[in-house]
């Protein structure tokens, strides 16, 4: 017999999107398309801010450590179609030559509905669920992104087990997540039917080092230890739009 | 001993064409190419069009949300001839320039035969069941393709089971699916012995949010947590012929 | 203890080499550099039916439906060294720069020995035999291909079972394959020290529907259900030269 | 029930960067953009050690063998944001456009703690516990890299076994370690919530057999043979910036 | 309790270098360009069999078939130094600019010990041994390099079981080799440490056949349908530096 399903709340859509910058190619472009082309990228993001301002989505960029990408855009927004014409217009843009697209990560933010009562009331709930499913990215210096997914094994099958075990063992992953408070921030948004892996984690943290501390403690809580695969994990530094200007320049 | 195997009535010919756009070099074309290019598109897609109208196939354009592609081709056809005809002919056509072939899946619209009585008469069956294996792809918002493959494992192996064992865990697949009548519509086509995977899954909705909804609920479906593989997920937003201009325009 | 091995009969090196073909840069190229490409390709192909003739070996071209490739060529020669020579002409010839390699396979058409007292005349055996072992591919409207190996697993290990047991699962396998008879010609080439898997399966048909209807059945066998991994598969619509022009035409 | 978790002691931001040189494009450039650029890299370099020097990081270039890149750079730094500026600052250099970004690796140095009561004491302990975690780089003749992680299977799942057991087996570890004193130097960097495996292993040899020596010796370590996977190995040569000229000069 | 661990005696360092060679950038470049890097190449390769001729090294050069590379060089020479400026030596002559760098291995060649007397003795032991350790290469027709490693699992851990087990599995698989003396040639380096895999086995044989029989015949040995996990295949054809003009001719 099939295993109770789980009732999710479900906010905005989630994009991250990582590009490789083509440094070569920038220098042979003159001074005045690179200077057109950070303005153009600055209005673009001032544009992006006003949104966000009034609360209809949300977004951070972040220079990436090592070679998997130079930049990871973090775009929250109440539809897909935004999502894909953001990317859109970045692309057309001038700065766009440059921003080569890598890997990107499509989902949309979710919480577990602890109470099927509320089920149905998606996306219309009170305004402490509200801050959750739709949230503002915290400007803080770093944030992690890594995507995973449960196992479907013989003996350690998530989907197969009671709710109830489920929820014992959510709650003392929660038990750790808490030692954190104040160090990490964390939204958790679903893919599975929209990507590659069942969900994706964005972290945010002050210092990079409490991504490891918090990542390595949880590994030994049960639910992780037996019931978790993840996929890559991409670093980054918070890019303000202040630093655009540096960050591009020659 | 080898287990009883399915008997399947088959459709169109089905394709999934990804295209990563290169917008660099569209951009460093003169506008007089690019009216060209996408005025010649658009007499394409006119084509085909015509041919859905007399009912010799089908297809849609979604725009891909994400950096897996930027925009993917969903082509019915009678023939693999014709699926082959369609790429080649878009490929010298002249945007066929800038969109550079991605991800593609090869399968043929298939549905599971109940009644061995109507073997061999594959194609050829009634109109109703016509219309299952000859779709017209629905004009909805939002779609997703998936591959999937059963498992073949010692303790969890789909084509060593009994039929009648494989029907039930299917029935019970099928109440899970009928929750989202009206919400999700879902085009199953198959791949074994034509691309990697065994089965490609085809979903339409008005809400992205669906396609999660019901790809997580079947998850929990004994059939999927014991016995599915899934490929990658690609999601995408419809791109009628009215929005072409609009899509390329700089 | 080891089990015993299987003895097989080995006939002509097989090359399945698949090309992107670059419509790119062929619609760059002149007029005149593009006539002059397509004779001396035709003249190769003349070159190689020569060959065929002879009896001396085998080839045809496919035109891949999917992104995977836009051609495929089969060859079949006595020796590993013509295979490349042929290689190395194809990328010499001016059409050779805009047929970008792919995915390729190399391997050796085999027959499993049913009488030992036929080891070491590998290559001298009679006529029957010979046609099978240096075959001349049907020129069928479809040809599907795809890698397959046999699993060493802990309670599924092909080479640790007892030769009869073996025989007995093949035995089954070809009554599958049997009913298949006037709708798919197969070729079992052997790859076991010469690339990725252990074997190639080269299918063709007049319906490609065949393909997926033959091997869709097969995975219920014993022998597949429980000892089978298969790589990607590909498949193509035959190209006859009276069809060169036309695929190359702008 | 969960186990307990590791604690641990962290100290440098660590970055493997390797790096693919563009040799063709590098013969095209005049003479005068390879002195400059060889000349700028130097300085570069210069700036480098000078940090080195304050024992405010460290790093060391290495040459590749073999095609997975030519050059791999090994930084250490407080932070991860001069991590991703060094990055950037060699990016912008005019050797930059011919070093493509290959292979990274983000991690940070880690020594599990013993005493819990230095717990929450990171970064600051004694002298020589700080000399492990802010390493300066031996420069001997010879450097590799391999990323690795635990399993967690059903019967071999390290997050899930005692503490007591873990420490047995990572004694026994350190014996076989203990063997190549002299021989081989080794920095353990935790990449769990960084990146892609969960540790990186760094080690220093005169004689590069060492490492096969050392990493053989060690499979047969229950820790290993039982518990350990791992990622793919880099081996190279050091370049000493006296070298630098020669490297790449033509 | 871990398992004795094997001693090894090790010899020269061994690099395999796969290239795609450009064959259309090969066909712009005009007549003396061609004709000058084809001569500096052969100097290269007389350079490099005085080494061999004074038993410092060798070397030789295969032919690919399929589209895995053009050409595959593979080399032997005391010190890993040596194996990357030879590398770095080609990529900066003017054929480099053709030779795009492809799947590479790097590795030692290995004896296991069986008089643990001799250890430490490694790269000084008798003339007998000093040929295995150091090998001039055969100038056979063909040659077959793969990659392999043996399994940790479970019930399957060659790094776990007893000395005397190993010993016998080898013993049996020794025999299998010995039917195949004076028709194929191997030479087995250990990469644990240096590369991806555990060992590259490098095959020689007149005729191609020889390796699919006895890799064949070998996979029914029981230290490998239970312990043997292999990498991909490359199989090539010798090009002797008397062919060298006639294979880049046009």
């Amino acid at each position: 017999m099939a295993a109770e399903a789980v009732v999710t709340m479900d906010g905005w859509c989630m994009l991250h999107d990582s590009r490789v910058f083509d440094w070569a190619s920038w220098k042979v472009a003159n001074e005045k398309e690179r200077t057109e082309a950070v303005a153009e990228f600055k209005e673009l993001i001032s544009k992006w801010e006003a949104v966000e301002e009034q609360k209809n989505g949300s977004q951070s960029i972040y220079k990436v450590v090592g070679n998997k990408a130079d930049l990871i855009f973090i775009f929250l927004r109440p539809t897909m179609d935004v999502l894909e014409e953001i990317q859109r217009e970045l692309n057309k843009s001038k700065i766009g030559d440059y921003l080569i697209p890598g890997y990107s990560y499509v989902s949309i933010v979710e919480k577990t509905m602890h109470n099927p009562m509320d089920e149905g009331r998606d996306r219309e709930l009170n305004s402490k669920v509200e801050a959750l499913l739709k949230p503002i990215l915290p400007k803080w210096e770093h944030a992690c992104f890594y995507p995973m997914a449960r196992r479907r094994w013989k003996d350690a099958n998530w989907f197969a087990i009671d709710k109830a075990e489920r929820t014992r063992l959510l709650y003392e992953h929660g038990m750790t997540g808490r030692k954190y408070a104040g160090k990490v921030k964390e939204i958790i948004s679903g893919s599975i039917g929209l990507d590659e892996w069942e969900w994706g984690v964005t972290l945010f943290a002050h210092d990079p080092l409490q991504f490891k501390k918090i990542v390595y403690e949880m590994r030994f809580d049960e639910v992780t230890s037996k019931y978790a695969e993840f996929g890559d994990f991409l670093v980054g530094n918070y890019l303000p739009k202040d630093d655009v200007d540096t960050y591009f320049s020659l």
